[in-house]
């Protein structure tokens, strides 16, 4: 037996030891259940998933950390777990090990209006804040499509539509409170807007994917729900004039709330799909935020921008039943492609590029999945140079799971290569970690050197970003 | 001799054999002489200096690594030097040493307009950026008062007047190219502007003031100059109104682009030292960035604020002229203050609390000084709740440096119990490490344990934010 399958096989049998302790603290609501286990090791992508041997369901910051002390002393792998809806095998428990679901510690611990900040539960979703903040006219504006937990968003760096306005969890997580490796309590900043006092404690967790501490509370900036919001869509000629436009909206400043990118292929499926008639052109669907006066201005302006590139006809509507009308299509949007092939599994990867490299990288990479007959529509954060290919593989066809692997890794390559990042928004797991390296390069060794010192047991969501 | 003394004594040994191994490398770039010494080890505050014991003028990266490796294998503390702008002792060699001086490494690299990102090298100061950008059209907003480097705003994460709207450094610097303590030259990130690809280590980088690696380059978003600028200036009868007026702006989300708080004893100040006649109440001097017609609007709203709160008369500017009449006061605010007690020192400090704090925390710390007569005139950030206190203080006087500590003491302690922070913009240095605990309780421990993962050998600006 090697020394590493020895170490493995040792853990393991600390693993047992473990899950007796936190099952006397937590009574039923450690849960060794073959369904509750396979359900919390398991996400709906390609990456393999692999069940924990118990799921603990702990209520507040103390508990967890009592279950990291037990898991500390046994060196039991622990992984977090918020909503289950992270996209690169993040949940996996590849060494076995307790999940520590979060999802009943969903209070919202305090709403400060005057300061447009809160501070609330890892296990708080999104849609749950946002109801609960209705009322004092803010909202929590980071929207990642799926309703993820707040802790889970935070772990992975989530963003989506609205963050070229108003930024990711790396902009809006003002403070978190997290439970480290050591059983140490940590809250990592105060509530100041802004700070110098010492090292960023913050920006070290947001995005470490449970790998360096288990998130317990998280505090938010909010946003003032703003007075008038405009919807807006663009078809254009090509996909090259959807880029141009957004580069020259945000040269020139416009504060764009959303700037979404729906390609032809991905168009001619919603048609279908809801049957509607657009023009099977790349597709610019956008939102203005902010006063009557401004969000019209905002209007206007991509009005002329889209005319000087021959794009239109560009139609735009404020009240909510016309914005809906108009936004259909990008809300149908990953709906109406399952549709076109529903035999098929589909998976959802993300690359980020300087907006002056999305055109083309846009371009090669419908060429790449063109010449290789894989099926991959494509949807843009066009703001942010981040965008989605969506890749169709019946998995039983080896050589076309040959053929879309082949058109996946060269995307991912094509993008680092354009001084980009192998992904904006979906985060590493196990999916992207063979790309860190071409990333990062020496970068990668000081993560490691982090994850080390952290974490020397190596406890925490092991296999996952950096491998020790 | 203990064995921290004899640890020491054994350093000095070491240093000498390092100087002379980069004077070999560097020749006559290496300096010795005593005044340039002097100049690089003291600031202008009474944080206490101490002169390295040589200074090394770099060229570039591949030098810095040089000089890097050289101080490693001998051990010998290194000082990483932009322009000795900071104010909390950041630049001391306390354990001499080497001070890496990067002034002459002042090439912008490139700017790419359509991504609104440049790349420098980490000794171009942000004046000289600016005027290299002034005909793209496009600026860098961050303005800490001093023409600091870019490098060493990075390290200290440097703000200032333009935060509000704009961000700090830890916002607006995208990557950062980095000299390792092991002498490994690292990037940090690519230039897609949001990636979930791993542990964020550009913001472990921002505000670590030259104790983890040598900023060498740094990449930094940029901004459109705004078509419109519009100055106003509003005096209020309390300082609580001159909050409830921002943080009704901000809640409303005017996007302000400056909005500073200078205090009844500074505008008294300013009155004497400027020959103004202004009326000597608390006021708040702002300014908004947009087109004619948002910038316009956003001046209304703000005066309509402003008369809901009894302030006024509101007055605003929109040609540079004007405005640059309306904001006199402000820019002459930290000289005006110098010549009420031109035979005494002044000291600068900083904190941030939550917006809802500000004024019942300048109102305290006002109280404070007047209860033991001592002059500090308050500036503030307050659109980010963050403000300063000159702290005047004959040093001989040693009675009235008793006064004007525990003001000073009493004012960190109030910040951070009223949920803030006990710097918002100057750091940490030696100046405000004994408050680090009281602010970060267990995370200081994690801050240790970053630093002698990253620093094994403590050699990078050691004695700074953290002691071990």
């Amino acid at each position: 037996m090697s020394g590493v399958a020895k170490a493995h096989a040792n853990r393991r049998n600390s693993v047992v030891q473990a899950v007796a302790e936190v099952s006397a603290l937590l009574g039923d609501r450690l849960s060794t259940s073959d369904a509750v286990r396979e359900q919390h090791g398991n996400d709906l992508t390609w990456n393999p998933g692999a069940a924990p041997d118990a799921v603990a369901f702990v209520n507040n910051t103390e508990e967890v950390q009592k279950v990291v002390q037990i898991c500390s002393k046994y060196e039991s792998p622990l992984i977090p777990f918020g909503t289950g809806t992270s996209l690169e095998g993040h949940i996996a428990a590849l060494q076995g090990g307790i999940c520590i679901d979060v999802s009943q510690m969903n209070n919202i611990i305090e709403v400060n209006a005057e300061d447009l900040d809160c501070r609330v539960e890892a296990g708080v979703t999104r849609k749950m804040l946002n109801t609960h903040l209705r009322d004092t006219g803010l909202f929590f504006p980071i929207d990642p499509g799926a309703d993820a937990s707040i802790g889970g968003m935070a772990a992975t760096r989530a963003s989506g539509t609205n963050a070229v306005r108003y930024g990711t969890m790396r902009e809006n997580v003002m403070s978190l409170t997290a439970v480290m490796p050591n059983g140490a309590i940590v809250k990592t900043a105060s509530r100041a807007k802004k700070s110098s006092a010492g090292y960023d404690l913050t920006r070290l967790l947001v995005g470490s994917e449970g790998t360096l501490g288990v998130i317990t509370e998280v505090g938010l900036r909010l946003f003032g729900i703003p007075e008038s919001i405009t919807a807006a869509v663009c078809p254009f000629e090509t996909v090259d004039q959807c880029c141009q436009a957004t580069i020259m909206a945000i040269q020139i400043g416009l504060p764009i709330a959303r700037i979404e990118l729906i390609d032809e292929e991905n168009i001619k499926a919603i048609n279908v799909y809801s049957k509607m008639n657009l023009a099977e052109k790349p597709t610019l669907f956008l939102e203005f935020h902010g006063t009557p006066l401004s969000t019209k201005e905002q209007a206007e302006t991509f009005s002329e921008i889209a005319a000087d590139l021959n794009g239109g006809p560009f139609e735009w509507a404020t009240l909510e039943e016309d914005r809906n009308r108009l936004w259909k299509a990008r809300h149908d949007a990953f709906w109406a492609t399952k549709a076109m092939f529903p035999e098929k599994e589909r998976f959802s990867t993300d690359v980020c590029v300087p907006i002056s490299r999305l055109a083309e990288c846009v371009a090669e990479t419908r060429a790449d999945l063109e010449q290789n007959n894989v099926f991959g529509p494509i949807i843009g954060h066009v703001g942010d140079g981040n965008f989605h290919v969506i890749l169709f593989c019946d998995r039983s066809d080896q050589e076309e799971y040959k053929r879309v692997m082949g058109v996946y890794e060269r995307l991912v390559l094509r993008a680092i290569a354009m001084d980009g990042t192998c992904t904006g928004e979906h985060g590493v797991g196990t999916g992207k970690m063979k790309f860190l390296e071409a990333e990062h390069g020496e970068g990668l060794n000081v993560m490691r050197t982090l994850k080390k010192a952290i974490d020397p047991l190596n406890i925490m969501n092991p296999g996952k970003i950096v491998s020790l």
